[in-house]
């Protein structure tokens, strides 16, 4: 069925009026009245609609059904990656949202060789990555992709969330299985990840004294592209949202 | 340190004579006498050697101690994919690698776009790609990338396995979680997943009654690209080969 996120659509009295976007989505498409369509306004909830009439810019559809999106996972989880080189960003932020992230928050660390003077720009094509990652598979709210500067920034937003794990390749760390096993109940998580060269160790103690979680993924070593990816869908399978 | 897949090299009395691509790798590295390398042999034995001098084209190096590689899984997973459009194959191949895929599988199906009509040309250069990620990630095999022909010949394949998953996004479906923790003890698992447009009804039918376990990954759509990876991941938390 087609579904978009809501641009441009009123809904009153049962009747979705479209303009803007959505009723060239609506165009687009090809829809014929009678046909149906799940216009999603990006907060979790699917308004299954049938398509009446257009005229003009306008398109005027029945709204059949209100549902919670049965995408949205029950844990909000924001990804926090060392800003990696080229193109690894939109393979992060497309697989991430497929995945069911919640956020996608880049920084800078010490060792990234990639530079952002001023992310707006960027961050604009990453949020279009994210909007058409959200529709394709079929999530009820676009995944903000942001900017947080510091690494230290990218610590604090993480420590605010139920659990926030910091992915680290050497020295003491807790299974990751053992760490999810006991906090199946969680409503939120932050998952760190670092850049192509990994962390500093100076930024794996300061993960430790800030007392975010420490672990390990095992012994293979995953690239700064497939750790947040894999990472996500671990935490994803141990909250039951992978059924 | 230093890590690649012999190719040249003769283990005696405790010395490593290496000749051909291993000596050209050390050169290469630029190793000096005195330090440290790992050369596995591609079946799941690393040996930690250390160089001791260059002549020509051979290098000797001594061995400081044999190990079962640490990054191969309990679990051999096979993953038989749709065969996709463009590279797509090289994402899945280089990404369930790192996942710890003990080989890859394509296959053709009703609904595959892309064609291939000599295999051979194709599964050279996946075998390389495969090959840089074992490498890359510290496997201590080369997972093999192949090629089943025709859909059949894919169940065929996957029925020989402990486990035989059968990814499938609707009608009635077992719990992706509920079959992996019944499972938790299996040697080997197969993961069947399709190409763009997903199985056609038929296909889905015939994996029915061939017994193998179809099962859901829950209401995200996930790419045909994203989809081995996940349900890969899953299956290695599920079994223990993720911490």
């Amino acid at each position: 069925m087609p579904r978009f996120f809501m641009a441009g659509t009123n809904i009153m009295g049962g009747m979705a009026i479209m303009t803007g976007r959505d009723a060239e989505h609506v165009r687009v498409l090809r829809l014929r009245p009678g046909e149906d369509m799940v216009i999603c306004d990006g907060q979790g909830t699917d308004y299954k609609c049938r398509f009446v009439k257009a005229e003009k810019d306008m398109v005027e559809a029945e709204v059949i059904e209100v549902v919670k999106c049965p995408a949205e996972p029950s844990v909000k989880a924001t990804i926090l990656c060392g800003l990696p080189k080229g193109d690894k960003t939109d393979y992060i932020i497309q697989k991430c949202v497929e995945t069911g992230a919640d956020e996608i928050i880049f920084f800078h660390s010490n060792r990234c060789i990639a530079k952002i003077d001023t992310p707006q720009k960027k961050l604009e094509r990453w949020q279009r990555i994210a909007e058409e990652a959200a529709k394709q598979s079929g999530r009820g709210i676009i995944p903000q992709v942001k900017w947080a500067g510091e690494y230290a920034e990218a610590l604090n937003i993480a420590l605010k969330k139920d659990l926030a794990l910091f992915m680290y390749e050497t020295g003491e760390r807790e299974a990751f299985n053992s760490v999810l096993e006991s906090n199946k109940e969680i409503g939120s998580i932050a998952i760190v990840t670092g850049p192509e060269g990994g962390f500093a160790p100076f930024e794996a103690d300061l993960a430790r004294i800030a007392e975010l979680h420490v672990v390990s993924m095992g012994e293979r070593i995953l690239r700064c592209e497939t750790a947040p990816v894999v990472a996500l869908t671990a935490a994803m399978y141990a909250t039951g949202n992978l059924s």
